[in-house]
C-alpha cells in the first residue's frame, strides 16, 4: 500500500542528522543568552571571508532614492520622496502598487550565481524579506504580498539558493527582517506597548520557521530589531530552536540583529552597524556588511558613476576586514527586471581576478599579531593558517598603494639615470624580539600573481624592505588594485 | 495630565451595555447549537423582509463570467476563463493584478445609501470579504490584500455603514467568506485533514472580531462553510460570544451558513442554498437570497438584457418569498468604478414605487394560514399584524396576472358590447368554516394604491370574487406588477 | 500566369457602376453647392426612418462626462474634468494614454448588429473619427493613434460594416469630424488665419478618400466643420467626388455639416442642430439626432437612470420626427469592453417590439397633410405609401397618451356601473372639405398590433372618434408607449 | 501699435546672414550631388573629432535586444523577440503600447550636457525618430506618437538642444530616419513600387523643414534611406534647401546616408557602414560611429559587462579614426528612466580625463604622412595644425600597447639586476629623405600628460628610439589607455 503523504526534505535531514549524531551527544541550548553565547562558530562561515549582499524587492520600482523609499515616502515626508510620487503616480497610488510591476522578467538565477563563483564570494545573502514585509517566497503567512502571488510569479528564494548552491559550493543565507514598517499587527502591538505579541506570534515566528524548514538557510541575518527588545521577538527561543532541532542546526549562522541591545553582543557573528568596520581587531568574529552603491542598498537608478565604490576602495575594504577577524558581507542591488547592473558586475569581476590571484592570503586566512603597519600606511596584514605539524609561519602583507619612488615621478629629465627605490617597509613582522629571524636565509618573499617569482628584500633589524617590481604582470591584468606580498618564515 | 490611550467605541457600548442590563440578568448561551439555538430571533429583521445584497470585489475588475472567476479560471480551468485571460492579460499575471484596477474612483456611498433607501430595502448586507480574500476594509489580517492598501484606498464597509445608516434607518450587515480558494494557511490545514486550525486561528477568527467591533453589523452573513465543519471553523464558540459579550448582542442576526450541516438548521435564519424559494410556508424564518443578474452576483460586462430578472419577476420574488415567512436579500453588482449600473437601478426604483403603495402587505406581515391560492394561480397572501385589543383580521392577496377577460381580449367584433367579467376569485380566505364570515357586511376589500376606494366583490362559500379595475392608477404609473387586495374582516 | 495585383473592390464596382450607366448619361455635378443641391436624395434613406447613431472612442476609458471629455478638460480647464484627472491619474497623464485602456475585448460586432436589427433599425453610423482623431480603422495617416494600433487592436469599422451587411439588410454609414482638437496641423492652419490647407490637405482628404473606398459607407456624416468655411475643408470638391465618382456615388447620402453655414442649407439631408426636432413639417428631408443618455453620446459611468430617455420617450421623438418629414439617429454609446449596456439594449428591444407592430406606420411613411392633431394632444399622423393605380388613402395616428376616461379613473364607487367613454377623438383628417368622407362604409378603422380586428369609431363631421380597447394586447405585452390607429379611406 | 505675431527665430537669424553677406555673395547650390558635393565642409566639424550619439527611443521601454526590436519582433519573427513578448504582455500588445512606460522621470537635460561635456566630446547627435517612428519632439506630422503626446510629456531635443549649447560650447545634431518600418504611408509608396511620394510628401520633407527650422541642428545625421534611391527621399532638394536658404547654411554638416548608394559618395562626411574604420586614410571626411555597448545602440537591461567596449579599446577606436581623418561618435543608450547608466558614464567619464591629458593631439588634428607605425605595432599619428607662419612640424604618435621589457615581465630573478629597456620604436617619421632631420638637436620629445617633462630618444636613420618612463603619472592617474608622445621638429 502507498502512502500519499511526502516526507519534507528537512525532516528527512534532520532525522539523518540525529543518526549521524547518534554516537555522540549534541549539547542542547537553553533559550538565553548565556546558553546560546557558549555555541562555536560554525568553521565554513570564518574561512569564507567573502560574501554577496543582495537587496531585491519592491523598491527596485520606483528605484528611486534608496530601499527605505516607503518609509521615507510615507513615515519621514521627505520632500523629495514626495515630490517624486506626486510627480510621477497618480495621487492615491500605494507602495503596494509597485508590486506588479516587479517583474523580473530577466531574472536568471544560474547567471547571478555563476557571477558570484566569479567574483571570488563564498556565500550569499538574499533579503527575503525586507522591511516592507514583501515575501520573495510564497509565504503562507503573506498572502498576496509576495513574489509568487504578485510581480515575478516566482518562488526568488528557492530559485536563488538551488543555483547558488549548484553552480559552486557557495552557501546560502537569509536576510529577515522582524518589523515591518506598515504592517497592521506591528503597529497594533506598539500601540499596546508591546505588552502583546499577535505580530510576533502571527507573522514573524511562523515566517521564521518556514524559512529555515523550506530553504534550509547556512544565515540567519536578522534586521529591523531595533524598536523592540529581544524577548518581545522571542529571538532566544527561536535561536534555541535553530542550534538544538532545526535542519541547519550544525551549519547555520546567526547575526546580532535580535532586539534592542544584541547588536555587538550576541550572535554568531556581529554585524553591529551597517559598514561596521573598526580598523582593530575583534575579538568576537564580525562582518563588515556594506554596500557598492554607497547611498542605497536597493538598486535605484537616480544615481550616478560617483556613488560607487571603485574597485580599489572595494579591495581596501576587504583586507582591512579581514586583517581585523571580520568577513565582508558586499551589497548588490539588482534591477526590477532581475539583473545586475554592469557597473555592479565590473567591480565583481574585477574583485574576483584580483582574489583569484591574491586570495591565498584572504580565504582562511587568521588575524596576524598585527593589523596594519605602524610604520608605511596603507598595508595590512594576515596569517596564514599552518598545519599543526607545520612550523613554519606564512605572513601576508597587503600594500595598498603602490611605493612611487618621487625622484621617478617629480624629476625626469633627459638622459639622466636616477636611482629607482621603489621600496615598501614592513615593520609589522616583528616577534618582539630585535627581528632577527627575518634575516634568516630560509625567509622568503614573493608577490602573489606573479608565478611564485621572490622579490628582493632585505631586512634592517625589525624592518623588511621589499622592492616593488616596477610596471609588471599585475599591471598588465588591470589589477593594481592591492599588492600582495607572501612572507614565509620557516 | 492625560492618557494616550483611546477606549475603544465598541468597549465602551458594551460597558455601557452591561450597565444597562445591571436589573436583569441576560440570558448567556453556551458555546454549543442546542444553547444557541435557543435565541429568539431579534424582531426587526422579521419586519424587515427586504434586504439589498452587495457582491463587490476585485472580480468587478475582470467583470467577467461571475465572482467566482478565480475558482473558475485556476482550479477548475474552465476554457472560457482560461481563454479569455490567455487573449487579454499577459501570460503570468493573477488575480491578485486585477487590485489596482478596482478604482471606485465614482464610489459615492451616499448615493447608494439613498438609492437603496428608495428601494424600498430595510437592509443591506455587503461582502467584507468574498471567496478571494479580499477585504473591503484595512484589515490587520490582510496586509495589502485589502481596500485600503490597493485598488480603492478606501474603507469601503465603514464609508458604507456610515451612509446605509445616516440617510436613513437601514440595517447594516456583513457577509464574510470562511474559506478563501487560495489562502495558503486554508490549503494547509486542508492538507493536514482540518486536524490543525492554523486558519482559522490566525486569519477568520481575529477578522470575525474586527468587523463586529469595528463596524458593528447588525446582520452577520456567513459564507463558504461548506469545506470544513463547525468545529473546525469553532462557530459555535464566535456565535456565543456575539450573542452574550459582542457590542452587538442584541440586534444581530447571523444566518445558517457556519460549517458543514448546518445550513438550513442552525442560525438566527436559514438561507438553505442560493435562490432558496420553496413555496411553501417554513416554520423557521429563512431568507431568500437571489441576484437580479441571473448568472453572476457579481458585476459582468459579459451580460445581456436577457440575464436580467425583469421587475415583474422581482415583484413575483418578493411575494412568494414573505408569504411563506422569508425574507428577500437582493442581489446588486456594482461596477468596478464604483457605481451601480442603471439596469439596476431601474429595477430598485421601480421595486421601491411598488412597494410604496403596496408595502403595507409586506413588511411587518406574517404569514396568513394559506400562502397562495389553491384555485387562482399566481395569488398569494400575507396577514397584517394587529395589535392585541384588534378583533379585526386583514390579509393581504397579492395578485400576479392582471385577470384578463377572455373575451375581451381575442374578440372584439366591431360595435358589439361585450359583457366585461374581469374577476378574480380568491379560495384562500377560507378559515375552515363554510366562509360565511366573508359575507359578512363588514368586509372590506380594497386595492392598495387605489386611494382605499373600495373595489366591487361578492362572495361564494369560501370564494371572494373581486372585480378588478381596468386600465387605472396603477397602469398609468407603470406598476402592472402585481395588485394587492386589502380584506379587512372585523 | 498570374498577376500579383488585386484589383480594388471599389474600383470594381466602380467599374461596374460605369457599365451598368453606358445606357443613360449620368448627370454629374460640379462642386459648387448650387450644382451639388441638386441631386435627388437616394430613396433608400427616406424610407428608412430609424437608423442607430454610435459614438465609440477613447473618451469610453475616462467615460466621465462626455465624449467632450478632451475639450472639457484640456480646453476649457472644467474644474469637474480638471479634477477628476487630479484624483484619479498621475499628473502628466494625457488623454492619448487612455488609448490602451481601450481594449474592446468582449467587442462582438454580429452582437451589435442583431441587436440593431432587433430594434428595428434600418442603418447605423459610426464614428469612424471624433473630435479626438481617434481613428476606428487602421488610417494611414494617424499613425498610432487608431484602433489598430492601440486599444483594440481591431479594424471596427470594418468589423461593424461587414456585421451589420451580413445579418441583415441595414446600411452603413460614417461620422467623421473634420476637425480635430488638438492636430498640431488643425492649430497651425488656425494660426495662419485659414490661409494655409495643410491639414485639409494633409489630413482630412486623405482620410475622407480612404474611407469611402475601403468602407463604401452609405452615409457620410460629417461633423466638427464649424470653425472654418466649406472652401477651407474643400467640402464642395469631396462632395462633387462623391456624388460623380465615387463607389457609392448611386446610394451615397450626406448631412449637412460641411462648414460655417452650410448647417440647414446643404447636403442630402439636414441634421442642423443636434436633438433638432422641429414639430412642424420640413421640406427638406432632415435627420433628428438624439442620444438616448441625454447628457452624452459616448458612454459615461458617471450616469445615473435619470439620464435615460425612457422608451415611450423614445417613441414619442420617433413618431414627432417622422411625422415631419424627418428621420430618427438614435445614439448609444458602447463601453470601453465592447459592450452595449443593459439600459440601452432595453431601450432598444422595447423600440423593436413596438416597431414590429406598429412599424407599418413609420417605414417608408409619407408626411400627410397633418403633422399632428390640433385638438386632441400628442396625436401624430403619417400616411402609408401608395401605388399609383390605387385610389384608397391610409392615414396612421399615432396615439401617445392612453385617453384615459375620467370618470373611470377618479371616482370608482362600489357597485356603481360607470360609461366608460375612452375615446380618442382626431382631428386631422379633414380633407378640405366637410369631412363627410369618412363617414363612408369603406373606410376602415384598426388599431395596430391587434390583429387586424377592427375597433368601433364614429364619425362627426370632420372629427373621427374612436373607442379605444381596455387593458388589452398592447398593454400584455408591455407595449403602451404609443398605440397606432389605421384609417384607410377607399 | 502692436503686432501679435512673432517673428520666428529662424527667420530671424536667416535674415541676419543674408545682411551678413550682403558684401560677398554666397555660393548658390543646385538640387543635384554634382553641385552639392562642391560645398566645403565647415571647419568646426573637422576639428571637434569626437561626438557623442544617443539612441533614445520607445524601445529603451522593453530594453531587450536592441533598438531594432519592433522590426525582429514583427517583421522577422526572431524567435527571442517573439517569446519575450509572448512571456512578459498580453498577446496583441503592441510596440507602441510601449510608449506609455517611456517615463523620462528623471531625465535632466543639464545632467547629460555635463558628462558630455567632462567625456571630452564636442558635438552630440540624437535620434529625434528612429526607425520607428516616434519623434523626441512635439512633431505636427506624428500626432500621439511623439515624446510630448505620450511617455515624457516633453520636448527632448530641445530640452538637450539648450542645455547643451549652454552648459559648453557642443554643437547640437539630430540625427532622423528617414523610412518608418511599419508606417502605412511608407509601406503603401513601396507597394506602388515607389512610383508614388506620399510618405516623403506628407511625413519626411515637413518633418525634417520642422526640425530644422524649430532646432537649428549643425549636423543632420540622416539614416534609414536605403530602401528608396535619393530621387524618391528628394534628398538633393533637401540639402540644396540646407544648404543656400535653411537658418543653418552656414554650419550644418550632412552625413551620406541619402539614398540607395549614396553612402560613401555624397555628403559633408561619410559614415559609410556603422561602425565603419577602415585602417587607412580617407580622402574625403568620414565619421565612425560606433555604440559603446556592441550589440545594441539603444539601451537594454538583458546585457552583461562583456558587451561593453573598454575604456582602452575606446581610446583606441578614437586613435586608429582620428588618425585616419575621421571623427568619432560614440553611441550611448540612455535608459526609459532617463538616465545614463553608470557603465557608460564611467567609460565616457574614463574618456575625459584621456583627452584632458591627450587631446593635444586628437582635437584640431590632421593626418599624417603615415597613419600607423609599420614596425611597431599599435602605434598611430597624427599632426598637429601650425600657424602659416611657423616652420615647425609637431607629430603626435600614440602608442597604444605599453613596451613591456620581455626581460623584465618573464624573468625577475631575485637580486639580478636587468637592464630595462622599455623603448618604443618609432618609424612613421620618414620624411621620404633619410631621416636625418630627426637628428637635429632642435627635436623636441615629450610625453603628453607629464608636465612637459622630455622624455629620453635616440635616433636611427628614419627611427626614433623612445624610452618610456616606467610606473608613472598616467598610471596613477589609473590612464594607462595610450600613451601621446609629442614629437616637434623645428
Amino acid at each position: 500500500m502507498g502512502c500519499g503523504f511526502r516526507l519534507p526534505l528537512w525532516l528527512l535531514l534532520a532525522g539523518l542528522g540525529l543518526m549521524a549524531q547518534g554516537m555522540a551527544p549534541r549539547t542542547r541550548y537553553e533559550p538565553n543568552w548565556a546558553s546560546l553565547d557558549k555555541r562555536p562558530l560554525p568553521r565554513w562561515y570564518d574561512e569564507a571571508k567573502v560574501g554577496i549582499f543582495l537587496h531585491y524587492g519592491v523598491y527596485s520600482v520606483p528605484s528611486f532614492g534608496s530601499e527605505w523609499f516607503w518609509h521615507n515616502w510615507k513615515n519621514l515626508r521627505t520632500p523629495e520622496y514626495v515630490q517624486f510620487m506626486q510627480r510621477n503616480y497618480k495621487p492615491d497610488f500605494t507602495y503596494q502598487e509597485f508590486a506588479d510591476d516587479f517583474t523580473a522578467e530577466l531574472f536568471n538565477a544560474t547567471q547571478w550565481a555563476l557571477l558570484f563563483r566569479d567574483s571570488g564570494a563564498r556565500y550569499v545573502v538574499l533579503t527575503s524579506k525586507h522591511h516592507d514585509g514583501f515575501a520573495l517566497w510564497p509565504s503562507k503567512h503573506s498572502f498576496s504580498w509576495n513574489s509568487m502571488d504578485v510581480g515575478p510569479k516566482r518562488d526568488i528564494v528557492k530559485e536563488l539558493a538551488a543555483a547558488v548552491r549548484s553552480v559552486s559550493d557557495l552557501k546560502f543565507g537569509l536576510y529577515y527582517s522582524l518589523f515591518e514598517w506598515f504592517n497592521r499587527l506591528w503597529i497594533d502591538d506598539k500601540l499596546h506597548l508591546l505588552m502583546q505579541h499577535s505580530y510576533v506570534d502571527q507573522k514573524v515566528r511562523p515566517e521564521q520557521l518556514e524559512l529555515v524548514q523550506e530553504y534550509l538557510p547556512e544565515i540567519i541575518w536578522s534586521d529591523g530589531d531595533w524598536e523592540a527588545p529581544a524577548k518581545y521577538w522571542k529571538s532566544e527561543e527561536f535561536i534555541a530552536w535553530l542550534y538544538n532541532d532545526s535542519p541547519v542546526r550544525d551549519t547555520v549562522v546567526t547575526n546580532d540583529r535580535w532586539g534592542m541591545g544584541t547588536a555587538c553582543s550576541h550572535g554568531d557573528f556581529y554585524n553591529c552597524a551597517d559598514r561596521f568596520n573598526p580598523g582593530v581587531l575583534q575579538s568576537h568574529k564580525w562582518e563588515n556588511a556594506f554596500t557598492l552603491e554607497r547611498s542605497s542598498w536597493g538598486q535605484r537608478f537616480d544615481v550616478s558613476l560617483s556613488n560607487f565604490m571603485s574597485t580599489k576602495e572595494l579591495i581596501k575594504e576587504i583586507v582591512t576586514t579581514v586583517s581585523c577577524n571580520g568577513n565582508v558581507l558586499i551589497n548588490v542591488g539588482p534591477t526590477k527586471y532581475g539583473t545586475i547592473q554592469p557597473i555592479f558586475e565590473e567591480r565583481l569581476r574585477d574583485m574576483g581576478r584580483w582574489l583569484k590571484l591574491n586570495g591565498e592570503g584572504v580565504y582562511g586566512s587568521v588575524p596576524w599579531l598585527y593589523q596594519n603597519d605602524t610604520e608605511t600606511p596603507n598595508v595590512w596584514y594576515t596569517r596564514g593558517q599552518t598545519a599543526e605539524s607545520n612550523s613554519s609561519i606564512t605572513i601576508y602583507a597587503f600594500v595598498l598603494d603602490y611605493p612611487y619612488d618621487s625622484n621617478e615621478l617629480d624629476i625626469h629629465p633627459l638622459g639622466k639615470e636616477v636611482t629607482i627605490t621603489r621600496n615598501v617597509h614592513l615593520t609589522g613582522l616583528d616577534f618582539g624580539t630585535d627581528g632577527e629571524v627575518l634575516t634568516k636565509q630560509t625567509t622568503k618573499v614573493s608577490m602573489l600573481g606573479m608565478d611564485n617569482t621572490e622579490v628582493q628584500w632585505r631586512s634592517n633589524r625589525n624592518k623588511l624592505h621589499v622592492k616593488f617590481p616596477p610596471k609588471n604582470h599585475l599591471d598588465k591584468r588591470g589589477l593594481d588594485y592591492a599588492w600582495t606580498l607572501k612572507i614565509t618564515i620557516t
